[in-house]
């Protein structure tokens, strides 16, 4: 069951009261590990297919390999996913006899990335463990005409996009006590997960954490990393501009967080957990 | 001089053959080190700002810490940059006594990733010093209406984007004997890193390496990661929809790579080697 794109269930709703249900199509998203000699050399998070031509361009970018003779084979690992089939997912390679494998020596090549996360199933499983802060029992709820205003209201923080265009930018909002919501942070960045993490990590260090009853706004895509960090930090709703990805709704399925997805302030749709958001 | 927006010059060309040159503003791009324990924990490329927030949100989203109490304390590290000056581009976090610190043996942690790339002034030499397919003579010259062609040809073959409206795509492009540009291979996919890599990887596997005459087209934006793919690759010119990044612009510099952005299919901006672009 590993496709470029996965079919779902999605719930629209408008600034009018207008709730639809009916079916949506996601871009696939998986965890690819590449393996180097028999050891894991790096994972990252891809759109299934073409898989082969992916760990090449990799390991061409790497410096790894610069020819095609370099390689001597690839095949697919031996993993099974949850459903106890082959899951396609790890790719082994073998070099040609003379090429050095790369330096992975811990003080030269520690680069875990923010943006790849740790992935697929394992990476869920570490989140359920490792989250100290569940979101699944957050009772906020929230008027579907409050959700809607929030990319508006990031835009204007987005003084830095103004002038270059080339950035990303998260906000966290949390329900008053009038039901309204307040903007406490925001941060704009060359990459959308880091300007989620200035955002979450602001929070952290002003002691608030778990963030309960609070909304977190992106203006980019809702991709797994993203639902992943906003699970870890106890925020009930993820709400992006653009398109989620398969295993961003998937996390928000597991984790019991609200994603929230083609948020246009017109309309927006919601793919987990809905109860969060009224339509009047 | 480490900033959120970096000035530079830019040369903006039409179909008309209209070429103005004129000031920009790029999104600031560097990397940051994150060390624990005096060791290095990960390496981020990030817009310089708050980055004590980001260090924080980073950890809380790797599970590392869940209160703000999990952290000591947090100082920049005495890492120089080219000018001799501090570089405010390493963070020393010490965690607070009985904070267990991240497993990082090789087998459970080598998440290497693609879109966080080896970084900052190391990571332009890693380049300069490991690619095998330099670019910087290649001699190729393409009139300015063929490049502003290119994102609509690319915007056919997204298929899986009309589905989804999640997906990035790259395209690579060769120039024929007769001068036009014929499409090569075209990839989908969820990391704009990985459609790219989907390309070159193709590219590699058939043998066409180095990509000599070449245009890489991306629907993103153009950061530091892409522009080290191309570089990597042979490829002389990167052609972008969005904005570029500083140090994508930096690195096209010193590589000799044409780093063209905002392709719009109206106008384009070119950052680096115009040389190959010639407006009538």
């Amino acid at each position: 069951m590993k496709r470029a794109v996965v079919r779902c269930r999605v719930q629209t709703m408008s600034a009018s009261g207008e709730v639809r249900h009916r079916p949506d199509q996601l871009a696939g998203e998986e965890p690819l590990e590449i393996r180097l000699a028999g050891r894991p050399f790096s994972v990252t998070m891809r759109t299934p297919g073409q898989d082969f031509d992916l760990v090449a361009g990799f390991l061409l970018s790497e410096g790894v390999i610069w020819d095609a003779d370099h390689i001597r084979r690839m095949d697919y690992g031996p993993g099974v996913g949850p459903d106890g089939l082959k899951d396609f997912n790890t790719v082994e390679v073998t070099l040609a006899p003379g090429v050095a494998l790369p330096d992975t020596s811990l003080d030269r090549h520690v680069y875990t990335s923010s943006s790849c996360g740790i992935c697929g199933t394992a990476s869920i499983e570490a989140v359920r463990k490792a989250s100290h802060h569940e979101v699944k029992f957050d009772a906020l709820n929230v008027p579907v005409t409050d959700i809607l205003g929030l990319p508006a209201r990031l835009r204007v923080e987005q003084t830095n996009f103004d002038r270059t265009g080339g950035v990303h930018a998260a906000a966290l909002f949390v329900q008053e006590e009038n039901g309204g919501l307040e903007l406490l942070y925001c941060a704009e960045d060359v990459g959308r997960h880091n300007a989620v993490d200035k955002v979450l990590g602001r929070a952290t260090l002003k002691g608030v954490l778990p963030l309960r009853g609070t909304v977190l706004q992106v203006s980019g895509r809702a991709s797994f990393e993203l639902v992943q960090k906003a699970a870890m930090s106890g925020v009930p709703i993820l709400s992006a501009v653009s398109a989620p990805s398969s295993l961003a709704v998937q996390l928000g399925v597991e984790q019991g967080l609200t994603v929230v997805a083609f948020n246009n302030g017109r309309t927006l749709n919601v793919y987990s957990h809905p109860d969060r958001i009224r339509s009047v």
